[in-house]
């Protein structure tokens, strides 16, 4: 029987195209002062920085900033946005970004609430924050999901650790998805944070052991569709309006809670490929897709084998007609062409300079906090881990 | 392109059999005072009440009740739940029921809040009230999704007019979804709960002239066919959790805000039944029922047919490869047999004693508050309505 469970999602969305107009009457109800976070600089490129600064400006708030987030957020980073934060008495942080950004606020508005200058207290759980800044976000990138959930990662350099962060207090009070701030998200974003949809809903709910509700099980397959139909659009189009706004609202919807209804399990994934990106920096999405059809290959089993399957007929149209075995491994071939073909990944870890060096490490690292397996689609030992980045080599 | 939209909705959900735990801390974060407002008594029958009045009191709370809200509420029961609210200094209104207790309990939250005695001058919006009490719910039955939005509606049997109530303000805080409580729906009322969560999907976003994001309309597809799925074994095993559980979580889908995304439009089939429930007190689920092919038949034309059929295609398996006229006209067709044949209800006005008496006020009624004509698939005037209305007889 399928799992009781409690859904709450209070983020109120803005969605579309001239929506902007409401940021400073949503920012002004919180107070006078904002913390604007953002990345490397392409929202100066594409004039949102300054359209932000004006809405603002024009009601009445006094903007600070802090640029330069990383693709894979630092808690030094974090650590600058709290000292700011305290300094001038900021009353809402404003993340103008993607995940990274929105990540990196999330950790920053936790930890100004509380006793402690290092958010990597917080992430360790030697300090608790049950309070948060109030946090807004501008969406430019369609692929964690944080825009509308409670949840984050943040990368220690130091200690090469990549940790998620989770509390309800973060969670974003406002978020404003513009399709048309995500126009000119490179081809290569573009396909990886596809690619971390995707994964999305294969790690939480998809691939799963516990009993699910048909319901949800049947539109997850919508979801993962909307990627396969209109990833590829968007890699021709660019500028594709309904490919991006279908983009868009997939990504939030993969990780904002409407999927689980009750399933609920470790990310093996993620975890996997957190400690991808912890040492060697790279693009989670990117890692996503080298690990996910060689971890599909490791865990197929014979009571499994139909859910994988279920992908193949369900989501890219392969014959029901095979046996579970068969249609599961067309399955992965179809995952695959999907992201190595079509959305033009590179499909191996060595394609991105990496070697076993540190594979028995990272195996470690990724169960450790766990109690030593990641628990999911099937348990999988640092043994077994080791064995699926081998596959990726 | 499709237009921009708001989606908030802050309603907290319990789903699942062991759940009703936690009514006690969620009352008393409201207060020490609830009334406790129900329907005709099955509540009792099923052991409900009594397990309701039990958490709430060892909880710490006083519990005062409203019993015999009608399977049409009437304005002059919410307005017997108004006095005793302000005659005891309720803090918190529970509905235990279905849509029409929790419609009513909403109208008594928002009027409690307001300067009048007659909740009636809000219908009307005579009088605004921007606040209510606090409203929590335990569903028993699966059809309006009351119970996750901000609507209701109201009957006045010395007018006989049935309305429509909206505020932000009545928006449930908290919800109990237990699919256990539906198992002793009678087959009538399951039938006809179906139905007007298919009319939810229908009336609001799949059939409209308005531009749509094309992962929704798959969801709303999902969301029609999880009710073709389980509404007949729920009828054949009214035991059957699962069956019960998808269509529970899939009334509340169909009219909490997630399949909208910016398509809004007025509700036709639903404005069409309120007049006939409102001069015939029938169960609006069976006059939708009635209503929604004549309609269909009624307003299909050549630029609107492939939505009709792609209904028939993606929820009853219609062969996509006919041509859109014939196509809409099998899913009319498979519709009907669905609701009539499949779920077992009448299939006609003069099944139900109806005849032509009333369909010109009626009519007009339906078009009154709207400036003379209902707006949605196509626009219909008192002429068309009276038209579908004979279609029904």
């Amino acid at each position: 029987m399928m799992n009781d469970f409690v859904f709450q999602n209070r983020t109120k969305i803005y969605f579309g195209k001239d929506q902007l107009t409401h940021l400073g009457e949503e920012a002004a109800a919180f107070g006078k002062k904002v913390l604007l976070v953002y990345g490397g600089g392409s929202i100066k490129r594409i004039g949102l920085y300054d359209k932000v600064v004006d809405v603002l400006t024009k009601a009445g708030l006094t903007v600070s900033e802090l640029g330069g987030v990383e693709p894979n957020p630092r808690h030094t980073t974090v650590n600058k946005g709290v000292k700011i934060c305290r300094e001038e008495g900021i009353d809402v942080i404003l993340a103008v970004g993607g995940g990274s950004t929105i990540d990196a606020s999330k950790v920053m508005a936790a930890t100004v609430a509380a006793p402690t200058d290092d958010c990597w207290d917080l992430v360790i759980k030697k300090v608790e924050s049950p309070r948060a800044l109030p946090l807004m976000t501008v969406l430019t990138i369609a692929a964690t999901g944080s825009e509308m959930n409670a949840g984050a990662v943040i990368s220690n350099v130091d200690t090469k650790d990549k940790l998620p962060y989770f509390s309800p207090a973060v969670q974003p009070a406002v978020s404003f998805l513009d399709p048309t701030n995500t126009f000119s998200v490179p081809a290569y974003q573009t396909a990886s944070g596809s690619v971390d949809i995707m994964a999305h809903v294969f790690d939480m709910v998809y691939f799963s052991r516990q009993p699910r509700m048909d319901m949800l099980y049947r539109v997850q397959d919508e979801v993962l569709k909307t990627i396969v139909t209109f990833a590829p659009i968007a890699l021709k189009e660019p500028d594709n309006y309904e490919a991006r706004a279908n983009l868009m609202w997939a990504s939030t919807w993969a990780l904002n809670g409407f999927l689980a209804g009750g399933v609920s399990q470790m990310t093996s994934c993620h975890r996997m490929e957190h400690e991808l990106s912890a040492v060697y920096d790279i693009t989670h999405g990117h890692g996503l897709a080298i690990l996910i059809p060689r971890w599909l290959k490791y865990v197929m089993n014979d009571d499994n084998a139909w859910q994988i399957k279920r992908l193949g007929t369900n989501v890219f149209g392969i014959d029901a007609s095979l046996s579970d075995r068969e249609g599961a491994e067309k399955a992965i071939e179809a995952l695959s062409d999907f992201f190595f073909k079509t959305l033009g990944l590179d499909s191996r870890l060595s394609d991105l300079g990496i070697d076993d060096k540190h594979f028995r490490d990272m195996a470690e690292n990724a169960c450790k906090q766990l109690g030593g397996t990641l628990h999911g689609f099937i348990d999988l030992t640092p043994d077994d881990i080791v064995k699926i980045y081998e596959m990726c080599l």
